[in-house]
C-alpha cells in the first residue's frame, strides 16, 4: 500500500463480486488502469486473482491484490450478510475508503448488501435521512438522466425528496459536468397540485428550500418526460424509480428484440439490417449500461459506487473511473455543505 | 329513441368531448354504425352534429341526435364542472345508459370530469371502494395487458387492489377473451416480501382473497415484466399507473422518433427504410392506441368508456364497439357478484 504522505490515488474494486467475477472483474480493472491510469485495490481471493491477472500482461500497472476469503453471495439477506460476514470484499474494499487508502469503493455483487455494507463501514454524511441509489437513464438522443432514488428506499417521507434532489444535482454536475442540472419531482401530472401526498409534500418542500440547497428546480415532470430529457435529475421514491428504470430496461429488452426478430425474418429485410448496422449500433451504444459503468450511492460518506450485478470487464472499467471523479471531485462534501446551509436555515428560522 | 320493449342496442357517445370532435366524433360513429351496425346515439350539439353527419353517406345508419349545448372543456376542474353543467354532454350520455337507453357511454373528453359524470350520474357498483381507469398496454409480440388503476386514485389503500384486481380480471377475461387472467401485482421484486408498505400488504390480501374473488394471482412482477406480457392485469395505484403508462408512451414515440431521424439520414438508410416499411409498420400498428379504441372506468355501476384526448375516428369507433361489449358481457354484474361474494365472505369469518 501507498506510504507517501499524498492522497490515495487508487480505488478499491471487490473483485469477487458479481456475476462474472473474478474474470471480468479483473480484467475491468487492467483496463482501468491502463486506459485512464488509475491504481485499483484488487479485494477478494488473492490465488483466484492473480490467476486472472496472470492471463494478462500487467506490467507497469498498479495493481495491488488486497486478500479475503470471504465472499457476500447474490442470495444472501444482505443485513444479515454483512453481519456475519466482517471480512466480506465488498466491506474490505469499503474498509480502504474509510480508511483514506482508496478514494472510493465498487462492487458488482450483491447491491442490498453493498448498500448495508457502505452504510456499516462509511456512515452517512451528517444530515442525511436516507442514502439513495442514482440509476442512470440514458437518453436517446444522447446524455443520461439520473433517477433517485432506484430502490433503495421503497416508502419516502416528503422530507427525504429534497435531499435526493440535492444528492443528485450534485453529482449530475460533477460526474456528468452539467451545470445547474434541472431536478424534476415525479408526478402524474405537471401542474403543481399534482401527485400522491408525498409528492404534494415534496413539491412544497423542493420549492421552498431550492435556494438554499442550490438546486435548479424545474417542478414536476410526467413519465412522458423522462426518455426526452425532461429533467436531468428525476427525483421519486424508490419504488417508483425502481419501476421505472425495470420497465425501461423491459421496454429496451422487447423492442430490440422484436427489432432483432424483424431484421433476421426475411432476406430482404437482412440486407436492409446490413444496411442499417452503423446507425443502429449508435442507438444501442448510447442505451447501453455497460457505458456508464455503475450507480452511485448517495448519502454515504464516502464514494461507494454499486455496479450492475452482470458486469462485463467494460462496466466494471467505466464504473472504476466513474468512482474516481466521485471521489476527486468532491461530491461528498458538497453534499454535506447543501446539507448544513439546510440545516443552520432551518434552525435560525426555529429561533426567530 | 326506441320504443319496443327490446333491450337497447345503442351506445351513447359523447360527441362534442376530445380534441378532434366534433368532426372526428361523429365520423367515428358512422364507421362503428358501418362496420359493426352498432347504434349510436350522438350527444351534444344538434346543428353541430347535424353538419358533420351531412359531409357523409349516412343512409340506413341508427345514428340519433340527443341534444344539449353543454359541454365540458379540456381545462375545467372537473367536479366543480360536471356540478354546474347539469347538461353537459358526457353527463347527458351517462344517463342515456343509468335511463336504460344506451348499454354504455364514451367520452374523449376531459377525463377527470368523464369520471366525476359517471360517479355522479350512475354511482359506483355496491361495495366498491374506488372505481379505477384501466390502461391498456400493448405488448410488442402480440397481445394486451390493463394496467390498473391507470390514474384515477392516486393514494390508494391495500384494500383497494385486491378490488382492482377483480375488476381488472373480469374486464379482459370479458373483453379481450383472455381465460383466468394472470393477475401480478406491481413491485419493486417478485419476492412476496417485496414493495413498499401498500404493496407488501396488498399482496397478502390478494393471496388470501384470489379464491373468493375468482381471480388467477400470479404474485409480484417487476417493471420489466410489463413489456413482456408477464401478466395480463397488472395492480398498482393510479400514482404508478400513471408513470409506468406515460413513461412507456414517452419511451415509445422517444424510439420511433429516433428511428425515423436515422432511416432518413442518408440515402442509404432511406433504401433500407423503405425495404423495412411493412414489417415496421406491423410493429407500429401493435402499439398505435387508436387500436384499442378507450379504456374502461371500472367500478361505476354502467358501462363507461374513456377515449384518449386526441382520438380520431378510428380510435372512436374502437371505443364504440369496445362499450357495447362492455354493456353486453355483463362487466359491471361479474364484478357487483364477485365483491358480494367476498363480502358475505367477510361476513362470516367476522360471526365464526
Amino acid at each position: 500500500m501507498s506510504s507517501s504522505g499524498k492522497a490515495p490515488v487508487r480505488v478499491a474494486l471487490d473483485a469477487m463480486g458479481g456475476d462474472n467475477a473474478p474474470a471480468e472483474t479483473v480484467l475491468g480493472a487492467i483496463l482501468a488502469a491502463r486506459e485512464y491510469g488509475i491504481g485499483v485495490y484488487l479485494v477478494g481471493h488473492e490465488d483466484k486473482i492473480r490467476a486472472e491477472l496472470a492471463k494478462h500482461d500487467v506490467a507497469g500497472l498498479d495493481l495491488p491484490i488486497v486478500h479475503t476469503d470471504e465472499i457476500i453471495e447474490m442470495h444472501e439477506h444482505p443485513a444479515t450478510a454483512v453481519r456475519r460476514k466482517k471480512n466480506a470484499s465488498m466491506t474490505v474494499a469499503l474498509q480502504l475508503v474509510r480508511d483514506g487508502k482508496a478514494l472510493g469503493a465498487v462492487s458488482a455483487g450483491n447491491s442490498g448488501a453493498m448498500m448495508a455494507a457502505s452504510l456499516f463501514t462509511l456512515k452517512r454524511i451528517p444530515g442525511v435521512e436516507r442514502p439513495a441509489l442514482g440509476g442512470i437513464f440514458p437518453i436517446l438522443k444522447g446524455g443520461v438522466s439520473l433517477i433517485i432514488d432506484m430502490g433503495a428506499n421503497t416508502d419516502c417521507k416528503p422530507d427525504y425528496l429534497p435531499q435526493f434532489a440535492l444528492m443528485g444535482s450534485i453529482y449530475m454536475e460533477r460526474i456528468f459536468n452539467i451545470p445547474s442540472p434541472r431536478v424534476g419531482l415525479l408526478a402524474n401530472g405537471e401542474e403543481e397540485g399534482k401527485g400522491n401526498q408525498q409528492v404534494i409534500e415534496a413539491h412544497q418542500l423542493l420549492k421552498r428550500e431550492a435556494q438554499t440547497l442550490g438546486i435548479n428546480f424545474i417542478g414536476n415532470i410526467e413519465g412522458r418526460d423522462i426518455p426526452i430529457g425532461g429533467a436531468d435529475v428525476v427525483v421519486c421514491d424508490g419504488f417508483v424509480g425502481n419501476v421505472v428504470l425495470k420497465l425501461s430496461e423491459g421496454l429496451g429488452e422487447a423492442l430490440s428484440g422484436m427489432l432483432r426478430t424483424e431484421l433476421t425474418s426475411s432476406w430482404k429485410n437482412k440486407i436492409a439490417a446490413l444496411m442499417l448496422r452503423p446507425s443502429l449500433r449508435q442507438i444501442f451504444k448510447r442505451i447501453d449500461y455497460a457505458e456508464y459503468g455503475g450507480v452511485p450511492l448517495l448519502g454515504i460518506n464516502g464514494a461507494a459506487i454499486v455496479a450492475h450485478g452482470r458486469s462485463n470487464a467494460k462496466a466494471i472499467k467505466n464504473a472504476l473511473r466513474v468512482t474516481k471523479q466521485t471521489g476527486e471531485t468532491g461530491v461528498v462534501d458538497a453534499i454535506a455543505e447543501g446539507l448544513a446551509r439546510l440545516n443552520a436555515e432551518q434552525e435560525s428560522s426555529k429561533t426567530k
